[in-house]
């Protein structure tokens, strides 16, 4: 049977590969549109890609230096080969993300001359475009993660299996170092290019937003997509094949073969029915595209939850001994579900939480009503409250996922809700292709209705886009805390009774302690360093205005070029510290001070730590952003009121909450965990 | 020698309470000036002790409902004493709250109308009156405690120590739910206060600081009274008995009778060399006040180190077992020398993050050039970061004091940084009365060299207080995990191998999170009830200023008993809340959850959590502060330019973040504690 699965698997694999192919080349073939479209386009995409350049250069350098390292330093245990699973989860999530990010800059202007003429035809191309990301990160993943697997041995002999998870897990080590970089370089460049457009553009000179005029705003249309497009990518690649080694790496720690394969099959599935639900992505002219997206991804995401109990029930015929439980196929089809409903809640309460429509965002609209400082406390207060009921939605699924399948529950139910990432970051991605369409489309001069086309594509998805950021944040959790018990149980092997980390012991309380502190020392690195580099940002756009004649009244031409350089060498050098200190912190306390025990306590009080601040950030942020555009849409004095001011003070904090540090928490967590698992035999 | 040990303790205490009534009567004979001054006084005390009596009647009849639940829910085990204990702890500490504030007040005008001749006499009065608070908080605490050790046969038989332990905890619970409410309730009514008068007196009228025109002035007096002097107060009042019995309990857990007398032993020793110190607080006309103060405080200091080392040597003649290791009189000396040297660094760690004098306040104010937005992420970012090496710090003492005695070791430790609290928060209440006598110099028209006289003595003592919030926030970490190292044993003593709190253990993971998530919670309660209580106090000043004929142009007096009521009424109504969140959290784990490993679980949470965002609150707080200090001393624009504008808004985000949501933070993760120590032996 396991070589059928293996072929299926891998097969799955390569059908995304051929979906995301043969999308692409669709969209190639679509009209680009008038000449200046094109130029647009060109320097939009020519933008992104010289970032994508840039970045891969250093991290080659970053890569090759640590699969040294770890060649090296296994080299005693035999486990060498973890180095080359670590160099080809990095080669895998960088070429997804060139894929996706090559793809969603094709699509853009092509976006926007679809829209000049349907709405069905401009969602169909965007969400086409994001399909290739979200399809290329789903088959790369698995196709990476399987033939490793197979080229490890880990088909042949159920004895060998905890050697081969061993090596195997350097893959999402690779992949989670690519993300936390891509994560943090992408949110610097998007938001220093998105504050320079602003601030200086928008307030200062008084220009609309994406008026060609303005220096930075071929720079802001290249952030969006190093931003949302590649970062993105690269962080829900990492989750996806993090969840799926978490949940592997326990059942071979179990000695349970059957459960070894299981993730990979249902990412398989995923995949299937991810490919099937793009095909219900259709609207009308005058339709509401978000239908078009439910469909898509609750669809998708209904039919795996039926086929889910069937496969399950036929891998598993018997029930198996899992920490000590008898674990039935039921009881791991119920984690599975623990998993999605957590992860849907906690998407639910982030939308009511940031959502225009819902009061605490709108409570935050009326406090601008007294300033900017009252705006600020309210917005963090609003962040700090909305932990609450997520935090206590992912505790229940812990203990529900441990109850039914003990360990591997926990990393099975993060899987629940990864899935359909290929369908789900299809829609991520397709935002935005749409908010560049748009982009695009004011730069050339086109008619309002075109915009305004552009426009309803990209204001939609909001249910969709908080329901991912809710499974982002739940499963970040989840694998985390599934790593992390794959860490205890690799480095308890050789401990009489395993490792215990009790709170009682001195050096867990510590760990537990300087754990805690990490996200918010990584949260202040990434907050000033998108306060850095927009400020280098504001100078350039101040100068260009200054030195540039006639760039104001559009006879001269701005140059765009520039301001792309400033903000991808800002990103690139801003986003190495807070990288290092993610990974060199468990080499730290695992291989020089040797303290296995104080290493578990760090990574539980940074996981602790790191989900508080990421949905405290993320959250603030939301309803920062939205409180701002509830009075944009005319509430309480509306635009350009003192009201609106003290909007912007509120979203222009909330920006680097939200879209640089916030999200880049998830990933740190699972870093942290992941690198503590890889070094773990060398403790 | 036991007898002998307990005369010299309470006789300590007694030569506190008698010193203070000395103080007292010695500054009531003081001259309280001229008639405006004496009106002006009068308002102040009057609004002040209103607040106090509306305080303690909503918090009596809590006191006395946990009283009789306490009382029934304890018969069972036979230690329904501990309701007693509880009541007296909490009467102790709203009586030493009472004394404070009451000569803190007298000594307002007093101070005004001694700076009319010099320095050095204000200088006296002022902390003669914060020495006051000091020694009753002293006196009171240690009487409290010793007497009922004697009352309950504590010093009859070595046998029943664990009981009288248990019993004696309630004054702990008493003591800190009164911290919490005062403090909570205080920082509410301060900030409230602050903010109305600043936000319509100041900036919408125009009226400088502390004018008599400005309906909010005398409430902004009474706020400085309220929240620094009788909250802080409550505060050290709760971290000083909680810091005693937390050794108390482990000593007595570990059977060691000795040990169980040193903490009051060491506690006696520091009121006398308070007192001693007290005496060096002299300065001259033209001298610093800052010298007189540091003499004082780290005089003391260093006299108290002397001194324990020779009285641990005699308490222990020879090693005893604590936690399975040999202690010597020179380990538990090591460990609270650890304790000290911790609380230092951590202190001299808050004053570089928040000194005007030192860069990140003066990033922060350069920062603010770009506006309110740039402002607050820098702030934020400097908060976040300067978490990193305090709790690196805290996490070295944990160990260190662990290394030489065990868990006594950080009990003894954090004991090791408030043996002084009586000269230390001498000097902390002393600058609120310098404030006030500033405020009253002003509203009754003194020439300006008076004012001049009173900010001087303002000034000061900045090492001294930032010294004072590294022990305030160091010890509160020892304390609680002192006292959570006491739940447990007293948990664990009905449990084979004792109460183990693994990570691995689902349910420990959950409650960690859940704890984590607690402090989020509290300070968004504490951040929105200053929000909205400043809300009320804008309208009232508002409307005061609309009705009341010829208020602006000084031929009406404002009505400000009104300003005075209604941030009073606001402050009680909101501080309810947070202090229940606090107290029921543990009662709903332990007693209806019935689960002691996950209890165990969210302690730790909390803890570590907590002591992350209230060095997070505090430190981003300040330095928002001193940015706009700096700024207002002619840098960067000076007050009045957009610079000052934007640094405006960080100062009043920073308000509630650390005066109002940090400080309680350290009372609810030691209140937490205690609440599960007391009700350990019914779960």
């Amino acid at each position: 049977m396991e070589y059928t699965t293996f072929y299926f698997i891998v097969g799955s694999g390569v059908l995304a590969l051929i979906f995301a192919l043969w999308r692409s080349s669709w969209i190639a073939k679509q009209d680009e549109g008038t000449e200046k479209m094109i130029e647009i386009g060109l320097a939009v995409r020519e933008g992104a890609m010289a970032f994508l350049a840039r970045e891969y250069k250093v991290l080659s350098i970053f890569v090759l230096a640590v699969a040294v390292l770890l060649y090296i330093g296994n080299i005693s245990q035999g486990t060498e080969l973890v180095a080359v699973s670590f160099v080809v989860g990095a080669f895998c999530s960088a070429l997804a993300g060139f894929f996706g990010m090559r793809v969603a800059t094709l699509a853009n202007n092509r976006t926007t001359q679809a829209a000049r003429t349907s709405l069905n035809k401009a969602l169909i191309v965007a969400f086409n475009g994001g399909s290739v990301m979200g399809l290329s990160v789903v088959g790369l993943g698995i196709i990476g993660l399987t033939i490793l697997f197979w080229v490890y041995g880990g088909l042949d002999s159920a004895a060998n299996l905890g050697r081969v998870m061993t090596i195997l897990s350097g893959f999402a080590m690779g992949a989670s170092s690519i993300a936390l970089f891509a994560r943090v370089g992408g949110g610097i460049f998007t938001k220093a290019a998105d504050v320079g457009a602003d601030l200086v553009g928008k307030v200062e000179a008084g220009l609309p937003e994406d008026d060609p005029r303005n220096p930075a705003t071929i720079a802001d249309n290249v952030g969006d997509n190093v931003g949302d497009v590649a970062g993105m990518g690269a962080d829900l690649f990492e989750s996806y094949v993090g969840s799926i080694i978490g949940a592997m790496v326990l059942a071979a720690a179990a000695g349970v073969s059957n459960l070894v394969m299981l993730p990979l099959l249902l990412a398989g599935i995923g995949i299937v029915v991810s490919i099937v639900g793009t095909f219900f992505v259709r609207t009308s002219e005058g339709g509401n595209p978000q239908t078009a997206l439910n469909i898509g991804t609750f669809g998708a995401g209904a039919l795996m939850i039926v086929i889910s109990y069937f496969v399950i029930d036929y891998v598993m015929p018997t029930a198996v001994n899992m920490s000590g439980k008898d674990v039935s196929g039921l009881d791991v089809f119920l984690a599975t579900i623990a998993g999605l409903v957590a992860g849907i809640t906690v998407g639910l309460l982030t939308e009511y939480y940031t959502s225009e429509s819902r009061k605490p965002a709108r409570a935050i609209a009326k406090s601008s009503e007294t300033g900017a400082a009252t705006n600020i406390i309210a917005g963090l207060a609003n962040g700090m409250y909305s932990t609450a009921w997520p935090v206590v939605t992912i505790a229940l699924a812990i203990i529900v996922a441990y109850y039914f399948s003990g360990l591997y529950g926990i990393a099975i139910a993060a899987l629940g809700m990864l899935s359909t990432t290929g369908i789900q970051l299809a829609v991520d991605a397709y935002r935005p292709i749409a908010d560049n369409a748009g982009g695009c489309a004011e730069m050339s001069g086109l008619p309002a209705e075109v915009r305004k086309r552009t426009d309803k594509l990209d204001a939609v998805g909001n249910t969709t886009a908080a329901i991912g950021k809710g499974f982002a944040i739940g499963s970040a959790a989840l694998t985390a805390l599934a790593l992390f018990a794959a860490y205890r149980e690799t480095v308890g092997q050789s401990m009489a009774g395993g490792l215990v980390l009790d709170i009682n012991d001195p050096f867990v309380m510590a760990g537990l302690l300087i754990g805690g502190v990490l996200p918010f020392v990584f949260s202040s690195f990434a907050m000033k360093a998108v306060g850095e580099a927009a400020f280098e940002m504001i100078e350039e756009v101040r100068r260009q205005f200054r030195e540039i004649k006639g760039l104001l009244e559009g006879q001269a031409k701005a140059d765009y070029a520039r301001c792309v350089d400033i903000a991808t060498a800002a990103a690139i050098k801003r986003m190495i510290a807070p990288g290092l200190l993610a990974i060199l912190t468990p080499v730290l306390f695992g291989l020089v001070f040797k303290s296995a025990t104080m290493l578990g306590g760090v990574l539980a009080g940074v996981t602790v730590s790191g989900v508080l601040l990421a949905i405290f950030m993320a959250n603030a942020g939301g309803s920062w952003d939205n409180a701002k555009k509830y009075i944009e849409s005319g509430e309480l004095g509306g635009k350009g009121s003192a009201t609106h001011k003290a909007a912007v003070v509120g979203d222009t904090v909330g920006d680097p909450f939200k879209d640089t540090a916030g999200p880049s928490l998830n990933i740190l967590i699972k870093l942290m965990s992941v690198v503590s698992l890889v070094i773990a035999p060398l403790i």
